[in-house]
């Protein structure tokens, strides 16, 4: 499959060698199978498959979602404006302990729907019953970063060996679209001894790790109090950051001290500014992270503390409180921030081909309607600012996610929507019923 | 004229007897002329001009944008990421400085077109050439509440007339859909003795009052350098909250001693969320504020430190802000935001006929498509998180603006929005060339 886009407005996320992004400019490009082949003024002539116009539209690299729980997504609206203790007692572990596979399935559809019509062409996902969201990937046809979540609390079955399996089992299905992880889900969740065991199965198995850490003040003061050390301290010392590859949560408290723990290039942070916000529980620290080197990424969090997964409107909220938790307009410029969603997002998930638009890259892209008054006066000068301040993702038109068009003028040719819309709510009535 | 909506979701925002919202209910809505006839499960048999499907639809009423300067949406991306001195000093000042009438029109024109397409059926707007943007409300046929912005600093010429004339030449215009008010800018620019002659002229001409107040740390610290007492407190003692209406922008900066001062009835504070974060001024105390019984509405600000004018994401940002600010993640509940943008804008905007829909009330609503991912899995039971949560502006299919249908399926019968995007283009091109 050979697919020209004609004359559009072009922005590869590309760093200029004196620093700074590579300004936009109109022209074409090439997608031969799954990768780009040609990106520049004008493509030599060629047979092409598929010719797309690009009048009026900006190509950009698909934006990448570093921490989620896809199918949460059926809890969206469920439970909101509640103490995250309420929150999870009386209605998330309810409801969660009685989730059957289908259900996660049907979740994970709704998800991956929501993200392909706003943009979002690969993410990261922690859950359980994750073959299923595996499955509803591969049928979405997103790339996707899995892994089986982990706990360690008294009476529980270990389920390490599952996740081995899980990850063993999937990562480079769909083509190789599917890439695993393993999951150990939170210092206070998985004790040190236990994290060490994880730490050998990821080494063992040149697995990356996906964990959710320093996310609340709770979590500090609990580690605090049982090991005497805040949260990334006690994994640096554990050996976390030594792995050949990690992806933070939240980090909303990260000290200023412990962030030159995470810089040793291995480490990524997923920021998720609206479910922190959400639950109250504070800004992370992004441009402290950035300035100590630190890959910080972003991410939607669930649909159930957030409660979309658009993307562009979750970089927007980064780049607005990164101003307010700095006292500082010029906080987490445009062109930073949309680094976070893209170029570092696909380092977050261990994509090295990922992230930026040039020939040789995974043909992972997404096409914009610039003809919308909110990219008006001037779409093409100032578009770096508009996709961080004044985009959506329902600005999106059309979606391809390595090489193959799975969104085109805003229809999914090879899934169902009414059959997924129905099927969640099917699910969801089940569960509540 | 009359409209049928048939067998629609219906969120009326009216009150329940014991407190809390009416539920949203399924039925018909019947427009005669500019007001609301009928709003119940099922409309009497009538030969209606106009049916429009409800299934799959909800039916709410149109936003509110209480404080903006739509010609500024000229400035969209313009300058970002700057310390607000140099933004203004270096690159909005002498923009402004060379903006003709033509200009304003074009600006408001696309900030017009714009609020129609994110749902939003009434603004209060504050800026100067303001026939040019009550020109264009009447075109768009938007409900506005329009002030010149007045200002008394060494070597001004006093606009004071010239905007009294505005206001009484120009209220009740659109058919009535235009209102006036007296625009003091703000106590840093207004000083009290000066004040007091726009408060004079207010009750004479009985016009509301429009001003910025307490949006920066700074104006606090020059206001009691200069006066020894803070700004709210010294609008006060000047009598401007004894006025009959007054609607003060921002208030990041009222403290809560100050707040029982502003809890008469009279006075309306518009909460801008998203431009006090770009420009890094902080967070308003929006529950303190309700808490004191002051009269909460929520505004975008310009499209110039925002950068758009879609009221659903204000909405969420005013909702996110407030749990982070008051740490509790109970603060400002989904229902309770929603009326910042609808009743309590209202209000704001001395409109009493609008921001609920029951008979009687003018027709001013907004249709909703519910198909749409992220309102599922139920868009019928959670609709108030979904709308406050997970909606925005671009799931806005119909508006309806004191009974004319000024978008039906995203289509704007009345406005050329070609030309619009041209000539803001244009105007853009001429002001930095």
């Amino acid at each position: 499959m050979e697919i020209l886009i004609k004359n559009a407005l072009i922005l590869t996320m590309m760093e200029k060698p004196g620093g700074g992004l590579e300004p936009p400019f109109r022209g074409d490009m090439v997608i031969r199978e799954d990768r780009i082949a040609y990106a520049g003024p004008e493509a030599p002539p060629g047979a092409f498959d598929k010719v797309i116009s690009g009048e009026k539209r900006l190509v950009m690299p698909g934006l990448i979602n570093a921490h989620g729980h896809a199918a949460m997504s059926l809890f969206r609206g469920y439970a909101d404006d509640m103490d995250l203790m309420s929150w999870l007692k009386k209605k998330i572990w309810p409801i969660e302990a009685k989730l059957r596979p289908q259900d996660v399935y049907h979740g994970a559809c709704l998800a991956m729907l929501e993200m392909i019509k706003s943009g979002t062409t690969a993410f990261a996902d922690m859950y359980f019953h994750m073959e299923r969201v595996a499955q509803a990937a591969v049928e979405a046809g997103l790339r996707a970063s899995l892994c089986e979540g982990l706990t360690s609390l008294p009476g529980e079955r270990d389920k390490l060996p599952l996740a081995v399996d899980f990850a063993l089992n999937w990562r480079g299905q769909g083509g190789g679209l599917i890439t695993a992880m393993l999951g150990p889900h939170a210092p206070y969740t998985c004790p040190p001894l236990y994290l060490e065991k994880v730490l050998k199965q990821a080494a063992l198995h040149d697995l990356p790790l996906h964990i959710h850490l320093a996310e609340t003040k709770e979590e500090v003061a609990q580690i605090l109090e049982a090991y005497g050390r805040r949260p990334a301290r006690l994994m640096a010392e554990i050996g976390l950051f030594d792995a050949p590859h990690v992806l933070a949560a939240h980090g909303v408290f990260i000290a200023e001290e412990e962030m030159p723990l995470l810089a040793s290039g291995k480490v990524s942070v997923a920021h998720n500014p609206r479910s922190n916000m959400k639950l109250a529980s504070g800004i992370a620290p992004v441009s402290g992270l950035l300035q100590a080197g630190v890959n910080v990424a972003l991410g939607t969090d669930s649909a159930c503390s957030n409660n979309n997964l658009d993307m562009f409107q979750e970089l927007r909220a980064a780049a607005l409180l990164a101003k307010l938790k700095d006292s500082d307009p010029k906080a987490l410029p445009a062109a930073q921030a949309l680094k976070l969603a893209t170029v570092n997002g696909a380092q977050a998930l261990a994509l090295p081909d990922v992230g930026t638009l040039s020939p040789g890259m995974k043909a992972d892209m997404i096409l914009l309607d610039l003809g919308k008054p909110h990219f008006a006066p001037d779409p093409q000068r100032d578009i770096i600012s508009h996709l961080v301040y004044a985009a959506s993702g329902a600005d999106v038109e059309t979606v391809i996610v390595n090489g193959r068009l799975l969104m085109e003028n805003r229809r999914l040719p090879h899934l169902d929507e009414e059959k997924i819309l129905y099927e969640a709510k099917e699910s969801m009535d089940f569960l509540c019923g």
